[in-house]
């Protein structure tokens, strides 16, 4: 997709090196000036400084607006199999489908907000803190003047799952095939479907995930209870409601949640100011109804090793057919394979990789040009 | 317990009042004075200021030094039966038991660390924003100047559960009772759990949880595996290793995780600096080796309607003779119910009543007269 790639302007590309080699000089003018400036101005300018760090420097100090978290969706159930604890009543009501959302809004606010989608066998955790233990996604968006929200998908992390079937199994009332189908990944495959090398215990060349902190991601990994929800996910539906709620968000989803964002379009496009589909599981069909599609802009981004992989190469081939459509139909639509540009190495966890926060710089360009910001007080 | 809480001085009891008097003319101060300060020195007068704000006013911003999150403890077990998903292999390795650990740490710190320990059917969203919106305790205590770390019990939340009983039976290979127990507790009997009212649908005269948000709170639950766990739950051992890392915190526990800072203080006393039970479902017993208690001062912590609570007077009982005893055996420890110091109407959820910060503060006030500060730079 070198001719989709292309459509990158080499300013855009050339533009996060730019703003990286400013830090240290406004670093030191921040520390040598002291206070010459106001609050505001003082704030805006340290979140900006430190947001464009690379690594290896320690940032300044994250002045955040506001945050918190909350619950958006959800249904309430009656259920008979609540619970097969002797002490406790199996009987009553519980509530189910919600999606758990965790924001933080910085001082000085520059861009829409991002509303972060994990994948399969995963939670909003993926967002956070790398697994050796650098700035997750979520920090440095902040940090670079984006409201953030992270979920947790419906039967998910923080947002309940319903475990009626396996009181109601458990308690004999309900046959074995009435269980839940409930699907962890196992380090092994794992690995092939992350990306990280051609078999368990093998790197790809020059691979970015930092799998000598492997153990900790391991950690990530939560059991998967997606096949047992309705379809579409009820995720779905939470997240129109809270674009709508937050008006415009940029959604940013990743692998078994590649669909979310075109199937919440599918039902309103309102509040959704652009797509962002990092290494989606699975695009629209090339044959859909192109024309939600082509009310924002949407980006389809993928790694490294996708062409060689028996498990992404198809998908990477179908995004292209999507995309292709997608233009055809008038979208502003693209895909970019990040070797393109000339980001290599990275696995199917990019935002977790030693170079994420590159790979966010380039994101962070792709906003700069395609959405608009919000408009200043 | 009147005679516990009357070790608390009048001076400690009034001190809540006289800060939150300051606000306004801080405030103001700050306002009017612009940057006559250090950077460092205004971002800690600025983070003292909001932090007595009442409910009301609008906080300012939140300064940040560190933020992130990591898991604790974990292992990794072989299963046959991780999925009964067609096309994903059910063999491999996965990684469980280990704890979600989420921090902030406020630039100018003044105090210990705090680490959060959810209750039953819940997660960390305990201690984050209330039902009804208001900042959580996670929040107010960094704006206080302590670090705050806010965990998942291991199998819930973030936290993996291991799955492979249910794939197990599903597939036929286990017979359905070895299935896991898996609570999730109803509207119904969580109203009677958290004592919202005498019975469901009815409030406590006075009662301070926030019942016209009751729907967002319901969404805050999630199934509970403690009872599929080894025992001690693995969630003790990670807090150990936890509080060593971090050379010193305050393990606040809540109701079903009552005992795991007891459990924790008798593995070993290495970096506990203080536990606060906050409505524990049970403290040790009475005839229970009391020498780890006598190391680190204890607060045990109920709010109202305990003694005429069927579920809630014998535990109140129960930790009263622990009290007698670990005070016998030379500790610090008292236990304090909010009533006898003049703050009523709370419910098990006082992290979440409407007069949540005024509790926050009597701890906060506790903590100050118990808890030595770390030393100065």
């Amino acid at each position: 997709m070198s001719n989709l790639s292309s459509n990158l302007s080499s300013q855009e590309r050339a533009g996060i090196g730019r703003r990286r080699r400013c830090v240290p000089v406004l670093r030191a003018a921040l520390l040598v000036l002291a206070l010459p400036l106001s609050a505001a101005a003082q704030n805006a300018a340290s979140q900006n400084a430190t947001s464009r760090n690379t690594d290896s420097l320690r940032p300044g100090p994250l002045i955040i607006d506001k945050q918190g978290s909350f619950f958006v969706g959800g249904r309430d159930i009656r259920s008979e199999t609540l619970s097969s604890v002797p002490n406790h009543t199996a009987t009553g009501t519980i509530t189910v489908e919600q999606i758990y959302v965790r924001y933080q809004i910085p001082a000085g606010v520059t861009h829409a907000s991002i509303t972060f989608i994990h994948g399969c066998c995963l939670t909003g955790k993926t967002w956070e803190t790398t697994p050796d233990g650098r700035m997750g996604w979520d920090e440095y968006f902040v940090r670079s003047g984006y409201p953030t929200y992270v979920i947790d998908q419906a039967g998910r992390g923080r947002a309940a799952a319903d475990p009626s079937a396996i009181g109601s199994v458990r308690l004999g009332r309900a046959p074995a095939d009435r269980l839940p189908v409930v699907f962890s990944a196992g380090h092994e495959i794992a690995w092939d479907i992350f990306r990280f090398g051609p078999q368990y215990g093998q790197a790809f060349p020059g691979l970015q995930f930092p799998l000598e902190s492997q153990a900790e991601f391991w950690k990530q990994m939560v059991p998967d209870w997606s096949e047992a929800l309705p379809s579409p996910n009820p995720t779905v539906s939470a997240l129109s409601e809270l674009a709508i709620r937050l008006g415009g968000t940029i959604l940013v989803s990743h692998s078994q949640s590649g669909l979310y964002p075109f199937q919440t379009a599918d039902l309103s496009t309102a509040g959704i100011a652009g797509i962002i589909a990092i290494e989606p599981g699975a695009c629209p069909a090339a044959t859909a109804d192109m024309q939600p599609f082509t009310r924002m802009p949407i980006l389809v981004l993928f790694g490294d090793n996708v062409e060689t992989s028996r498990r992404w190469a198809p998908r990477l081939k179908a995004c292209k057919a999507f995309v292709a459509a997608a233009r055809q139909a008038g979208g502003t639509v693209e895909l970019v394979q990040l070797p393109d540009i000339g980001i290599t190495g990275n696995s199917h966890m990019l935002m977790q990789d030693k170079n994420s926060l590159s790979v966010a710089d380039f994101l962070s360009g792709w906003i700069d040009t395609h959405i608009a910001r919000p408009s200043q007080e």
